[in-house]
C-alpha cells in the first residue's frame, strides 16, 4: 500500500480541525456517538458534526441529514453505518472534499474473498479523490493532545486520555485499547491511539512512519498480525533511529498455531516468524510477546536515559531479591559484576559496617528510617561509573521504610546521573511512589531485569542499525515465468562466479577430460554423476568418496556414466572435486521472500538441517557484524571456539561469506530464485570455508 | 538435618496451644510486638504470654519477668531477644519443657563460619532437651486457622489473614511475605506461612513433608536458596502425590551470579542447578521462576480440576486474543486441535452463523448482551469431549459484557465438567469477578497457557513420579580415602562387567597376543596405547585408526610400544579395539554429588561435549521413560528420528544404557566415583550404543 502523500500530512490527519460522524449516535455507549461524547469531553475544539437524517440534535449538538449539508467541508469523517453503505459513504466524503475516512463499519476483507474485493473497490474510489481510508474494520484513531478522539474504544471511559509521550498503533482494535489502557493505569499519558483494522489503505507502518515526524513522541509501540509493507516499517524505524525513538513491537502469529489463527483473524497469510524475527532484530525494532509487554517495558524508554553498556549493580532491602535478581541479570545477559577498588572504597564511605560492599548490594535493615543512604548508595555507584544500568528490588515495604523519599531519590538520580534505573516491587502501593516519580516499576526481578536487558538490546541494536547496510527501497521480486533448477555442475560454477568459496571441480565426458581434472586437482576426490532431474544423488550410487588414483577415478567415471545411462536421466556430465573434510557441515541458502524480499539461511547439520532446526536467517543486504551475531546465534556456534587444543572456526570468513552471498543475490534482482548450497564445509583454523554441493534455481539469463 | 520427630508432630508445632514470647514489645509494629498484636486480632484462643522484665504489661496483658514464671509451659515460645542472649534464651525453653522456640533474631550462620558454630551450639543444646528450632534469623511461623501468627511480617497488617487452602515455606522471611501478600491480594486465602531462615533445625523440606499431612491444603509454595535434604523433599513430594497435593517451588540461584550471591546470602553453597532441576522434575514438583509466580500460579491447581491431556480449546471476544493464545499454546506445547466433525455440529447449534466454529473461537461480538451463548458454547466442547482444558480470553470488557454472568458461568462449569479453565483478562474489575467465583485468572494470554501447560505438566509428572522408581532413602556418599583414575583397559572392562555396550577389545602385551586380538576382534581397528598416567592419548600420538591388516596391527602396536616407553609413562599394555563409526557421538557419564547422590549425565559432542553444553542430566535410580525424556530434551535429539531416508536412532536402547548405569553407579554405594564414557558412538537403525573410551574413578575394591 505504498503511499502518495508526505508522511506528515499522514500525521496531520490526526490533527483535524473538523470532524463529521455518518451514522452519528445520539446514544454515548453506541459506535456512532461514542466519539461525538469523547471529543467534548476531551475538549475537542474543532468542529464536530454528527450527520443522521433522523434527528434534528445529537448529543446536543445539531445534526445534520447529509454530509452535503455540513456547513465546513470536513477534515475527516468517520464513518459508522452498515457495510453495505460504506461506498455511498465515500461518495459522500469525496464529494465534500475530506482528506480522511475512519471506516468502523465491517463485513469486508475480513470475511472472504468477496468482501476484499468489496474493499479493493473503496481503496480504488478513495485513492482516485485523494481520500486517505483507516480501516475498515477498524476502532478507529485518537489524538488526546487535540482531543479528535475518532476512536469508539469503552476503554476511554474508563481510563479518560492524558495527552503524553506515546503513541499506541495496532490492527488490533482491542489491542490499541488495552495497550492504552495498560499505560493509563500506570498513569502514563497517551498520545496517539490509532487501530488501522483491515488495513484497506493506511498500514500500521505508515502510521510509524508518520508519528516518528512528532518530536513529543518517546516511544511507539506495534501490535500486528501481518506485515504488508516492511520497507515502509524499515524507513519508520531508520527514522525513529535518528532521533532515538524506540519502537517496540508485537508481532503475532509467531507459531505455527498462532499464523492458522491469525490469517483466518485477519485474512492476511503471515510470513514466516523467524523472517519477522530477523527483520525487526536488523532494524533495531523490541520485539516483545503480548499487549502487556507493550505496556510494561515502554516505561524503560520514557525516561530517556540509555545505558553504555550491559554492568548492572543491583540493590536491595532483601537477600532473596537479590538472589533471583542475580538470577535475572544472567539470564538476560547483563553483567552483575564486582565493583572495582575506587567503588569498594566510595561505597564503604556511604554504606554502614554490616553491609557488604558487594554487587548485588544486600542493604538489610540498613534503609529502616535512614533513606538518605539509598541515595548516597546510588550517587557512589554512579559517580565511581561502577554500573551501566541499576536494578533496585524492594519486595517488600512497611513501617520504617519511607517510598515518597525512595521514589524522589530515585527519580532526580536518574535524571542527574543519566543511568538508567529500573524497580522490581510487589505492593500496589510502592509500585505507585515510584510510577509518582516517573520511575519505571516492574512486578518483579525478572521483570525489571528485563526491561534493562531490552534497554540495552535496543541501544546496542539502534548504533548498529545507524551504522549498517541501508537496506534496499524496494525488495528484489521472482521474475515472471519458470525458474528451473541448475544441475551441480552450472550451480557451483555460478556460485564460483559470484565469489562465493565453491569447490575445486571440473566436469569431464570423456576420459581424457578425467585425467586431466586428476592431474589439475590432486586427491581425495569425490567423484559425481550430475543430472538436473536427479535431486539425490547417493540415493542412486551416484556418489563415490576417497577416490585417491587416476585409476580409481577412470572406473568411479565409467561407473557413473553407466548408472546415468541406466536410468535414463538427462546427463550433465561426470563431476570430479577435491574432497573436502572440516571440522563442521552447515547449511546456506538464500531465497527471494514474499514479504521480505532477499533472505539469505545459515544452518547446521547439512542433510541433517531441517531436523536439527538450528537455523538462522538474514535479510539481505546485511553487515559483517550482523552476519557474525546471526552466526553467534547458532546453537552449534558454540563448539566454534577453540576447544581441547583445537583451533576455532574463523567466523569472520563465514560471515563473509554470507555477505557475499547476500549482496550477490540481492544483486541478481530475482534473476536467481533460491540457492542452497549443503554441505558447506566449515574447518578449523586458517582455512576458508567450501561450498561442496548446491543447487541454484534461477531464470534463463541468470544460468 | 535428620527430623527426630514425627511429620505430624512438626504439623501440631503450628498449631500451639500457649505461646510465650521472649522479648515481648509494648509496641505493636516492633518484632517482639507483632506477633501478640496479630495473634490477639486473628483470634487465637489459647494462651499469649510476653516476657520482658521491664514492664508489668505488654499491649494490655500481663507480662512475665522470665519464661519461668509463665502459668502453663508454653508449646513454642518466640524468641525476639540480640544474638548473644539466644544461648540463654534456649536454656529458658529447655527449662520449662517448651516443644519449640521460633528465633527471629539474627547473628549466626549468614555472618560466617564463627556465626555458624555459635548456631550449631543452639542446635545440639536443644536437641538434648527436644525442643525444635525454627530459624535462627527467620521471619517465623504463622497458623491463619488457629490465629497462631508467630510471624512479624508486615504484610499481615496490609492484607490481614483468612484461611485457605495454601501453604507458603520459604527460606527468606520476605519471600515469605511477598507470597502471602500476592495470594492475599487476589482474595485467596493462607493457612500456614513459615519462614525458615537459616535452617539450623529444620528446614523447608520438612516443613512440606509436615503440611503434607494436612488434609484441607491444596498446594503448598515454596521458596529456597540451597536444599540440604533433599531425601526429605523427596519423600514430601510422594506424600504430596500420593493425595495430589502439588508443590510449586522457587529453586534461586538457576544461574551463576544468583548461586554467589545465594552463597553469601544464606552461607549455603548452592549445588549445580541443572541438577536441581532435575530433582524437581524427578519428584513431579512445578519449579517457577519467581515470588509472583509461586502466588499468580497456584490459582490453576486451586479449583482441583486436572486435565487428561494436552488438547486446549481457547475462546475469546477478541480476534487478536486468539491470535496471541494460539502462540502460547505452541510455545508451552499445547494442542489447540481441531475440532472433530460431532463437535463442529455441536458448537453450529449454540453459536452463531457468523461466529466460526474454529478452535480457537473467535466470539467476536457474539456475547454482547448475549452471555448465555458462552456458557452453552463451554458446555458443547465439554459434552463432545474437545477440550482438556480450555482457555478464556477477555482481554478487553466494557458496556455490553455481564461479567458477574460469564465468571458465575466459569465457576458453575469448571465446577460440573472438572474440565479446568484459565482466563486471560487485562482489566482488574474484569479479573475481580472472576476471582469472586474462584476462576484462575491472569494478566495475559502467554501467562494463562503458561498456567494450562504447569497443569497438565504436574498432572503428568505426578503420574509419572507415582509409578516411577522408588528413589532410594539415602544417597550414596562418596568412600573415604583417595579414588584413582582406572586406565582404559580397566575402565572398559569395568564397565563391560557392569552390563554396559563397552566396546569389544583386548589388552595386548605382545605380538602373540595382538595376533590373537586381531583373529578375534576383526576389521577395522583402533590401537591406542594405554598408561593411566596419560588423560589425552591422541595428543601423544597414542591411536592408530582405521588398522586393517594383521601387519598394520603389528605395526601400530610395536609403534605404540615405543611411544609409552619414550614418554616414560607407566605401561598399560596396548588396546586393541573395533572401530566403529555411528551416525552420532555421545558422552555418558556418572559421578556423585554431595547433595543429590548418584548422577547420570548424557550430552552430545564426544570431546566437544562440554562446548556444546547439550547435557541433561538423570538422579540415580530412573525409570526407562525418565531417561528418554531427558534423552529428548537433548538439542541433538531433534536429529534422531527417521531422516532424509536414515533409520531412528533406537532411543530405548540408549534409555536403557542410562538405566542401567544409573543402577549399577547408585548400587556401587560410593565405590565408585565417577564414569566418563566419551565418547558414545551412536548408530541409527537396529544397532546398539557402544561405549569406545572411558575413565572410570574408583576405589580400590570396585577396580
Amino acid at each position: 500500500m505504498a503511499s502518495h502523500m508526505q508522511p506528515d500530512a499522514l500525521l496531520q490527519l490526526l490533527s483535524p480541525r473538523s470532524v463529521a460522524i455518518l451514522g452519528a449516535s445520539d446514544n454515548a455507549i453506541k459506535a456512532g456517538g461514542r466519539p461525538i461524547d469523547y471529543m467534548r469531553r476531551h475538549g475537542f475544539a474543532g468542529g464536530i458534526y454528527p450527520v443522521n437524517p433522523n434527528r434534528a440534535t445529537i448529543q446536543g449538538l445539531p445534526a445534520f441529514a447529509e454530509l452535503a449539508k455540513v456547513p465546513e467541508a470536513p477534515d475527516v469523517v468517520v464513518i459508522s453505518v452498515a457495510g453495505q453503505e460504506v461506498e455511498g459513504a465515500i461518495d459522500q466524503c469525496l464529494a465534500v472534499g475530506a482528506r480522511a475516512a475512519v471506516i468502523y463499519s465491517s463485513g469486508f476483507a475480513e470475511l472472504g474473498e468477496e468482501g476484499a474485493a468489496q474493499q479493493r473497490r473503496l481503496v480504488e474510489r478513495a485513492r482516485a479523490g485523494g481520500l486517505r481510508l483507516f480501516g475498515p474494520n477498524t476502532q478507529g484513531v485518537a489524538n488526546f493532545r487535540s482531543g479528535a478522539i475518532l476512536h469508539f474504544s469503552t476503554m476511554i471511559n474508563e481510563a479518560p486520555g492524558l495527552d503524553g509521550p506515546v503513541a499506541v498503533v495496532s490492527q488490533s482494535g482491542a489491542g490499541s485499547s488495552i495497550v492504552y489502557g495498560g499505560l493509563r493505569g500506570m498513569g502514563v499519558g497517551v498520545r496517539y491511539m490509532v487501530a488501522t483494522g483491515n488495513e484497506a489503505d493506511i498500514t500500521a507502518a505508515e502510521m510509524l512512519r508518520a508519528i516518528a515526524h512528532d518530536d513529543d513522541i518517546r516511544v511507539m509501540l506495534l501490535y500486528i498480525e501481518s506485515l504488508k509493507d516492511p520497507e515502509v516499517l524499515a524507513e519508520a524505524a531508520r527514522l525513529a533511529h535518528e532521533r532515538d525513538l524506540p519502537i517496540l513491537a508485537v508481532k503475532a502469529g509467531r507459531t505455527r498455531a498462532g499464523q492458522l489463527t491469525a490469517s483466518s483473524h485477519t485474512g492476511a497469510l503471515a510470513g514466516e516468524d523467524a523472517l519477522a524475527d530477523a527483520f525487526l532484530r536488523q532494524h533495531g525494532i523490541v520485539r516483545v510477546s503480548d499487549f502487556r509487554d507493550l505496556a510494561q517495558y515502554s516505561q524503560i524508554f520514557l525516561g530517556g536515559q540509555r545505558p553504555r553498556g550491559r554492568k548492572v549493580v543491583a540493590i536491595s532491602n532483601s537477600g532473596a531479591t537479590c538472589v533471583l535478581a542475580a538470577d535475572a541479570a544472567e539470564e538476560r545477559g547483563l553483567a552483575l559484576c564486582e565493583f572495582d577498588a575506587p567503588g569498594v572504597a566510595a561505597l564503604r564511605e556511604v554504606l554502614p559496617a554490616y553491609v557488604s560492599a558487594r554487587n548485588p548490594i544486600d542493604m538489610t535493615t540498613a534503609l529502616l528510617g535512614q533513606p538518605q543512604i539509598y541515595g548516597r548508595t546510588l550517587d557512589a555507584v554512579a559517580a565511581q561509573r561502577q554500573a551501566d544500568m541499576i536494578f533496585v528490588g524492594f519486595p517488600i515495604g512497611g513501617e520504617g521504610y519511607d517510598f515518597d523519599d525512595f521514589s524522589a531519590q530515585t527519580g532526580r538520580f536518574a535524571q542527574q546521573s543519566g543511568v538508567p534505573v529500573a524497580v522490581a516491587a510487589n505492593q500496589d502501593w510502592v509500585a505507585q511512589a515510584f510510577r509518582k516519580q516517573g520511575v519505571p516499576v516492574f512486578e518483579s526481578e525478572g521483570a525489571a531485569m528485563r526491561a534493562l536487558g531490552m534497554l540495552a538490546q535496543y541501544t546496542q541494536a539502534r548504533e548498529a542499525a545507524l551504522q549498517g547496510a541501508p537496506r534496499a527501497a524496494a525488495a528484489a521480486v521472482p521474475h515472471a515465468g519458470e525458474a528451473r533448477a541448475l544441475d551441480e555442475v552450472h550451480s557451483l560454477a555460478l556460485l564460483a562466479d559470484a565469489g562465493l568459496p565453491a569447490v575445486a571441480h571440473r566436469c569431464c565426458r570423456d576420459e581424457r577430460e578425467v585425467r586431466r581434472a586428476v592431474a589439475e586437482l590432486g586427491f581425495p576426490l569425490v567423484v559425481k554423476g550430475v543430472s538436473s532431474d536427479l535431486t539425490h544423488k547417493s540415493e542412486h550410487g551416484l556418489v563415490r568418496l576417497n577416490v585417491n588414483s587416476e585409476g580409481e577415478a577412470l572406473a568411479a567415471f565409467a561407473e557413473m556414466e553407466a548408472i546415468l545411462h541406466r536410468l535414463g536421466v538427462r546427463h550433465g556430465g561426470v563431476l570430479l572435486a577435491r574432497q573436502h573434510k572440516g571440522a563442521f557441515e552447515l547449511a546456506v541458502g538464500a531465497h527471494l521472500d514474499a514479504i521480505y524480499g532477499p533472505v539469505v539461511m545459515v544452518g547446521h547439520g547439512g542433510v541433517l538441517v531441517e531436523a536439527l532446526d538450528d537455523v538462522q536467517f538474514l535479510l539481505a543486504p546485511f553487515t559483517v557484524a550482523q552476519a557474525r551475531e546471526a552466526i553467534g546465534r547458532l546453537h552449534i556456534a558454540r563448539a566454534f571456539g577453540p576447544v581441547r587444543g583445537m583451533e576455532a572456526v574463523d567466523v569472520d570468513r563465514l560471515a563473509a561469506l554470507l555477505v557475499r552471498l547476500g549482496d550477490w543475490f540481492a544483486g541478481a534482482n530475482g534473476r536467481v530464485a533460491s540457492v542452497d548450497a549443503n554441505p558447506v564445509i566449515v574447518p578449523r583454523g586458517d582455512a576458508a570455508p567450501v561450498l561442496v554441493d548446491a543447487v541454484v534455481i534461477a531464470h534463463g539469463e541468470a544460468a
